[in-house]
Parts: structure tokens; sequence; C-alpha cells
């Protein structure tokens, strides 16, 4: 078994599937269960590594392997000294493998056995993503968790087609892990992807499968594409059970602060989203008492921070009227202070969930979440990684 | 004499006009000369209160009536408890009268002697500025130094039309400062503007009559308007021995770099500009060898910092070539990271300019900026005050 990373579980729900651990890396040891802010270009959009640091304390960060590989290069990269020293971020990083970017961003796709044949966003030029080459892309970066390449299955998807796509994505997992252990011992681990789209039979049989390449980390891809949240929810709560109990369960792409326990006690372990950052940047903010639309004229006046109740730097200096008269004035201060704030919700959350899980206490934790957030059933908005 | 601000005379340098002094406010003491970043609509666009405040140690900053008054409105501010509160910043603010702002940013202006009529532009609604509102206006703002409502005049004017404008700007000033000598003892200095186009009889004459105001401090407008940078001097050079030894002088919208140290030399003591904040985010960095243009090939692969020398965030952290990747991604932290350098640089600049007067040593310092940066005279940039 590989140790490229290690997986300490440090408490269990005894009610639910919920644990604390530690997930020690080359980069610093990562507190789970760990929402990873999406740093899409090398950058979680107007936030600067020090404030990531010191005042938000992350971890470990998403970069996309896709963006950065076009530009500005991975071999630009690695002449530099790898992604943490690129942008200066001595924590751990995460990166995907592009497999997702490719299906919603690029152009002209042509999916074979081989990998899959696109064009840039950026400029049009051909490129080519096989199993391989995704690994050697994510070892010039020097991330810390790297992840197969799979595709991506639009929702809502037939029995048969997400059959043959996931057996593909089983193919390519394999690739992946023949091209990985033929480089020896690296630092750098590598996850497989379980994909299935809404089908539990799938998802556990490809779960089954890939058990058998011995990774040290698993992630549950394919969700969060337009499918009902309940749906979501329904696909990890067959997924996890199936994966190794040591290992950490990664699940992608999710989700909504009121989800984020839901995903934990279904034994979920990671997860990101773009939600806290891109909905900061379009007037979304979350707080200990739901959602603030802060071009609302009702914040005009308003000289209360946007969470009375957050320690953050928004809350802890400006006004909503303030935040509000920089959003109606397009000005970039706003997203800074807004992803700042919504990011420290975000991470307050997982620390207070961690926190439950140490204690004993995340089944009264989950139940207050769930009666402050009555979560209707719904179309998820379709949000993705691409922050 | 009013003493809303209190300008303290600390050292003059014995070859040249420099001074360093104190200006003090009701927001603190401010160390002269002094470069005031711009802050537009109540932000220096990229970055915060914070970093203004404990980075870059700014003791004063700019914002804009004009875009203030039409949003969010000043008496919105007003009921926020001023300008200070509404945007977290406890140092002193300086606002202009908006007039600048009325000639070149807002449509179908009418200019009669009662004031100017004009339509915003961010939707077309009419509105009046007089010598009167725009005091009332900036009082409800809350500045520690406003400016009194002049004519802009575009570069070049006739002796003529310029003659004709400045006298009206003179009558605004009376008018202004009957008004404001009407509201009683302020904390608010209100500085008159002294017009003239290029001509220095027509500059040397407004600030003989400005002078009968007695006001806690002059400003030398219209400049920075496509006139050769030379002739900006010449036009300083001419008027600033025209005002009161015993008060702070303020160039309106100057300069580059190397220019402070001559405007300095001038007997100026305060200066602002959108030159430091709005080049660095079209990719124009200051350093201490001079300009660099960060989008260059050249910084493709170049792991040292934007300026060796330098001690600000961006410096200490990032590279180059982090730097030049952020803007060619379009990405926030490139503009915020940028700015807070360029203003550094300013700010750099003029503690180096004071320390100079203080120790006796600025005329050395002005030959050696001199020999440093050889300025071809050309036309400047119309630069203007709008960050």
């Amino acid at each position: 078994m590989r140790q490229s990373v290690r997986f300490e579980i440090q408490a269990r729900c005894p009610e639910t599937g919920a644990r604390a651990g530690l997930l020690h890396t080359a980069h610093g040891s990562v507190e789970t269960p760990v929402f990873m802010p999406v740093g899409t270009q090398g950058t979680v959009k107007g936030v600067g590594q020090e404030a990531l640091e010191e005042e938000l304390d992350a971890r470990i960060i998403l970069a996309n392997t896709y963006h950065l590989y076009l530009r500005p290069g991975h071999e630009t990269i690695a002449r530099l000294g790898g992604l943490h020293r690129f942008m200066a971020w001595p924590r751990a990083i995460l990166t995907d493998s592009g497999g997702y970017q490719v299906f919603s961003l690029s152009r002209l796709r042509k999916v074979s056995d081989d990998g899959v044949l696109f064009r840039s966003h950026l400029n049009g030029d051909a490129h080519l993503f096989t199993p391989a080459s995704t690994v050697d892309v994510q070892l010039a970066l020097g991330s810390d968790v790297m992840m197969t390449l799979d595709e991506c299955l639009p929702y809502p998807a037939s029995h048969e087609a997400a059959k043959e796509s996931t057996a593909r994505t089983v193919r390519w997992a394999r690739a992946a892990f023949a091209h990985y252990d033929a480089r020896g011992p690296v630092p750098n681990a590598l996850f497989p992807i379980v994909q299935g789209s809404m089908y539990a039979d799938l998802r556990r049989a490809c779960a089954a499968e890939l058990l058998e390449l011995e990774a040290d980390g698993y992630a549950i891809g394919g969700l969060s594409v337009g499918e009902p949240r309940t749906l979501s929810l329904e696909m990890v709560e067959a997924t996890a059970p199936a994966l190794p109990e040591s290992r950490p369960r990664y699940v992608m792409g999710v989700g909504m602060p009121e989800e984020l326990a839901e995903y934990v006690a279904r034994g979920v372990d990671m997860m990101d989203c773009v939600l806290p950052t891109r909905n900061a940047r379009n007037g979304c903010l979350f707080t200990s008492r739901g959602k603030l639309i802060i071009k609302q004229t009702q914040y005009k006046d308003d000289a209360a921070p946007v969470d009375p109740s957050c320690r953050c730097g928004a809350c802890r200096r400006y006004s909503r009227a303030y935040l509000r008269h920089l959003f109606q004035a397009g000005e970039m201060l706003y997203s800074t202070l807004a992803t700042v704030h919504n990011v420290c919700r975000y991470l307050d959350i997982m620390r207070q969930i961690r926190q439950a899980i140490l204690l004993g206490t995340f089944p009264r934790y989950l139940e207050e979440m769930r009666s402050l957030f009555t979560t209707e059933p719904g179309p998820a908005r379709p949000t993705g990684l691409a922050g």
C-alpha cells in the first residue's frame, strides 16, 4: 500500500458515518473533515495567500490542472519550483485531473480509451489528456493530492451511457495508476474517482473495481451536475460504505453550507466547491442565519456587519452598507471582503463539525443544522469546480 | 484666520523650496510632503483599509465628492456617521469638490455663475453643483480637507477663455467661503483652488485673489490635463511662491514617481494622483530601477520579486512570474498586489523625500533622482483624479 499521504482517524461518531481525522501530507497536516477553497488558476479569486493562511487558516486548497496546464503551463511552474513555490503557498494543495474542465469548458472533444482530445478554451489549440499525461502534469505541479483522469457525464444520462462511461473511467484510473506506480515512490498521492451518474449499482460496482488500486484515498465525482440535492446525497450514501474505511473519502464539487454536515454524516472527509467564492462575488453572503443578498435595498443604511457572530476581517471592520456600496459600484474590494467572509463561514462550519465529532456531539449538531436550515429538496445549481 | 487644520513646518531646505511639516487634522497628523492615494468611491481600488493603514501606513487618502454624491449619496453616508465611519478609515480624508469629474465624466453641462448643471454618468439624472452645495456635501461626508468648486479647462485653452474661467473659479471660491464661514467653526478645512490654465500671469493673479480668503491651505488645480510635464512644473513654479508660506500647498493630480521630488522642490506639500493605482491595474509597476511592464515575456520564468529592494507584501511573498500569470489570467489578486506595491513605492519615495529634508540632504536626493530618471520632456498622459 502506498503511503504518499497518511490518514489518521481520531474519532468516529457512534450514530452517523462521521469521522474526524488528520491527513498528513508533505505540506502539513490537514484536519478533517475539511472543506477546500477553490483556487482555479493558482489563486482563490480575490484573496491573497496571507489571508488564506493567517486569517482563514485554510490547510489545503484546490487548484485546477486544466487551467494551469494551459496557462502558465506546468513546465513553467515546474521550472519555478512547483505550484507551492510558484503561488507562495506552503500548505497542502489538491489538484483535479482536468477531466471536469475538459468536459465543461473546452471545445471539440474526442474521447477514446487513450484519453481525450480537446481544444483550449483560451486559443483553440489542440491538446490530448491521457491518464498518464495528467499524472505527469500533476507531478510537475507537485500537488499533494492528485486525481486520475475521469469522464464526467451530464445529467441526466441513461444507465447504458453511464455504464459505458464508468467503465472507461475505471480503465483510465488503472492506466493512471500503472503509470504512477512505474514512477516509483513519490510524496504525491493519487486518488481515483468513482463515477456512475445517478445509479447506485454503477457507483458500487465502480467503487469495487477501484478498490483494487489500493489508493491512498478515493473521490466521488460526477455530482453537482444539475441533479436534485437529495439525489447527490443518495449517491454518496450508496458509495461511501463501499470505499475503504481507513482511507479519506472526497466528494467533489459540493455543497451548500447546510449540506456540509450531511455529507460528513455519510462518511465524507473532504469536500470542495466554488459556491462560497463564486456566490460571494455574485452578492450572496452566507451567514449563521442564512443567506444575505447584499444588493437588497434594506442594507443601504445598515451599519451592522454581514454576520455579527462572524470573526472574519470583513465582519470585524465593515458594515453591510459599505459592502453594498462597493458591490453596487463594482469595486474589487467588495469581492475580496465577501470572499473572505464566505470562506471563513465554510471553514468555521467545518471546524464546528470536527469539534462536534471529537466531543461526541455531532448528532446534536446535525439536528440543529437541519432545524436551522429546512432544506427544500429541489434542483441543485450546476456548480462544478471551475472557480 | 481659521484653524480647522493646523500646519506645522518642521524643516526647510536651504537650497530649494522644499519643506517638511505636519498637517494636524481631526483624524490624526499627516507627515508632509505627502502623497495621497486615490480612493474615488470610498475605496482605494483593490486594497483594503487594513493594508492601507497597517502595511502601507497611509495617513491621508483622497475620495471623490462627485462619485460619493451620486452613489451611495452623501445623505446615506451622513446617516451612517460620515465617510470615515462608513468606509472604516480612521485617518484623514481629503475630498475634491467634484468639479473635475463634472467636467470630465458627466454629460450636458451648463455652467453659470450659480454653479454647474450636469447629468449623472450613471443614469442621466440632472444635478446642480453650486459653490455652497459642494461645501454642504463635503461637510456631510465629514472630510478633513474639503475643496471649493472650480472650473477645469481642457488643454490647450486660449488666454481669454482661461481668464474668464479663472475669474469664475475665484467667484465660486468666494461664494463657497461665504457659505462655509456662515456655518460657524467646523473641524473640516476648506481649500480654494488656483486655476489659470498654462498662463503664469493668470495663475499669479488668481492666487492673489484667493489669498484674501485666508484659507487653511491652497491647491493648484488644472494640471495633468495633457500639457507637457515641463509646463506643469513651470506653472507650479509660478504659483507656489504666490501662496502663503505658512499654509500647505496641494498640487492636484500629479505625478510620476520621478516627478514627486520636483514638485516638493518647488514648495509643494501635498499631491495625489491615480497613476500608482491605475497603472498598477494596467500592468505597469514602479520600481527603484524604473518601470516594469509585467506582461513582458521576460518575466514568465522570473522568480525574483517585482523590486528586490521593496518591503511591500507583494514583494515579500510573490514572484514576477506569479504576478505575470495572475495578470495574464485576469485574476483580481494581481490588481491587489500590484496596487499595494505601487502605493508602497510612492509612499516610500515621499518618506525618503521627507527624511532628506529633515536631514538637510534634499538637494543631493533631488540630484540622485534626476540622474536615475532622465525625464524626457514630452506630453504627459492626461491622468486626472478619477481613480
